[in-house]
């Protein structure tokens, strides 16, 4: 194997395929045909389909082999809203290609990269089809969304039915500048507080200070917002809070607030479960003394990683033949869908195209990048999984 | 002169007249015609009137007599909003007497005092046409609004032509259970600021927290809302700092705020003029160093009293003489036309009915209490200007 073997791409098959796929607007948490589209390649490859729906969510699961090793692929093909139409050069939801780069909503979250794992699949099938082990590929259309019924729900089934991966790679938008330059190996969970301090509204002419909550508070919002816990490591940044709204007052100048709301999202590293982050914070709010409180307390995603086991390093092997160079690996920025696979043991990274643009208008991914991409993913399962 | 004497009332005057005020909706910043109404009335007692409009805003001053003492009874025609109209018991503008209470916007607020001040003087006139020095009776369209184009405007001119008064009795609803109970002698002053602190907007995974202002602004806003000044006396409550809004955020859960928004206000003594805790609230910024701020500072009302020279000893006598109690002294509560008077150095006394169901649904004043009020404020005027 060489990496120009993998760089041959006889056929524009990914791009046809992330094309096809932008043209179905598969606004969170609907997949827009997007999977059906999928689906008879995979059963061309030999692959075993089953729907695992839940809701309107869907979710496809695609099974080849059997018996260890698991390795799992893993794409979401729901995205996020457009934003004003008005702003995009060319409509969202019509691929376009200008100057090497191929625009569209999804075209690097992460329909490019749902493309590339689909025909690096294919491809892989067609020249291994007696590979070791068992290869999966999950997709499904709440990754956006509230991610209630997507991988979430999939995950226990997976558990019951002793088909969670050893393994997972997913197609997530990693890399920083150039393809395969960021690989993520973990990620820090998320949690969202929302901590309501109650007082006495009142005129502040009358009011008693002791009643307005911001003062009552004051100390506390202080301490709150210079927490900060050393348990950083070489994989993961420290655990981190930071307060994101502030809600107190009426509106009215003379009035003082009758509560006050602070809402707080806290990024914690493996070393601090949510569980002991929320006695923590509690303590510090009993220790304030602000009056009464209540606190909601949200754990949106644990903390997992860092990637343990064959993976990690199949992937910077595969970046390097296939790209030429190494992957810098990385626990950094928000979440996928990789945190309910990895609390539950599995081995996750993260590799896919260029993030810059996600979430945005005009989002666009480089087509020389999309062409690449199925070699690497392929070389991936090249390692893990042959014969 | 007995109580009995004041006590006689062979009219209802007043509350003809009272009625005939709320009949007419003044919303602030209009007088609905209640100018109109209570003019001829003047100028049949002898009075010299003449009209300070500015703006939209009316302006009735009326003139008797000559040379000091100069004694101004002080009032408004407006009123503030009546809110759900649905909630009333009665429509607010169609006065309505119920168990003893005439009902309606304005009823205690101020137009029944309004139309005991004019009943007053026209007895008074009638009785002392030859009275010592100078009687005036200032009347405004706009103290519940802005209060740009009322007695703020007016005072320059009375000073420019040497019309001033010594003295000013306002008939603002001072009582708190019964009539003639509270009297107020002064008021503190009332400042409303608004604090800037601006940061740098992000993503909560990726923000640094020096960016973030609720962060930075911590310490700083548990030292304002802890701020207490020593400048209490007999009195005056000590000043005191109420923080009435706060504002952070987009409401997105992931986003940090790009600035925070700290509204307060603050009652000041005498001791403490606006400028000098300017100085020392600006001081507290710059010593926590937040990052860049802005401070609006809005002076609505500077600190005045406590009332000297005859008047509030005249109050309390005319109180004990038609009510057969004295009032108690004040500062508190919130403001008055009186703060353009006073800070000028006018000595102010505020006396009128009892201020419970003010500013809401269903307001209303004592019929008794509104029937007794002219004797009051004649009691007052027999004192300053006796002959």
């Amino acid at each position: 194997m060489t990496g120009k073997a993998y760089n041959v791409n006889p056929s524009s098959d990914v791009l046809a395929l992330a094309k096809a796929l932008i043209e179905r607007p598969s606004l969170t948490p609907d997949d827009g045909g997007c999977m059906d589209l999928i689906e008879p390649r995979l059963v061309a490859a030999g692959m075993a389909m089953e729907s695992l729906d839940f809701g309107d969510v869907r979710n496809l699961l695609a099974v080849h082999g059997a018996g260890p090793p698991h390795v799992m692929l893993l794409g979401h093909t729901d995205v996020v809203p457009p934003g004003p139409l008005e702003e995009w050069t060319s409509p969202p939801f019509e691929p376009s290609v200008r100057d090497g780069m191929l625009y569209g909503r999804g075209a690097a979250d992460m329909k490019g990269s749902v493309a590339a794992l689909v025909v690096a699949v294919q491809r892989f099938l067609a020249e291994r089809a007696d590979h070791a082990g068992t290869l999966s590929l999950l997709l499904t259309s709440d990754e956006e969304g509230p991610a209630e019924h997507g991988v979430r729900a999939v995950v226990p089934v997976l558990k019951k039915r002793r088909l969670l991966p050893d393994a997972c790679l997913v197609g997530e938008p990693s890399s920083r500048e150039r393809l395969g330059d960021v690989m993520r190996i973990g990620r820090r969970g998320s949690i969202q507080a929302r901590l309501i301090i109650r007082g006495v509204q009142g005129h502040t002419a009358y009011a008693h200070p002791a009643d307005n909550p911001v003062h009552r508070a004051g100390p506390l919002l202080a301490e709150l917002g210079q927490l900060c816990y050393e348990d950083g490591d070489d994989d993961f940044p420290p655990t981190k809070l930071q307060i994101s709204n502030l809600r107190a007052g009426t509106g009215a100048e003379n009035v003082t607030p009758g509560q006050l709301e602070i809402r707080f999202n806290i990024r914690n590293n493996p070393h601090s479960p949510a569980d002991v982050l929320k006695d923590r914070v509690e303590a510090i709010i009993e220790a304030h003394d602000p009056g009464p409180w209540c606190l909601d307390w949200r754990v949106s995603g644990e903390p997992f990683g860092p990637a343990r086991g064959a993976l990690p390093m199949a992937v910077v092997e595969a970046c390097r033949e296939v790209l030429g160079h190494s992957p810098e690996a990385d626990t950094g920025g928000g979440t996928s869908d990789g945190r309910f696979l990895g609390p539950a043991g599995v081995s996750v990274v993260e590799l896919g195209p260029v993030n810059r643009t996600i979430h945005q208008v005009d989002e666009c991914v480089s087509v020389a990048d999309l062409k690449r991409l199925p070699a690497v993913y392929q070389a991936v399962m090249n390692r893990l999984l042959a014969d």
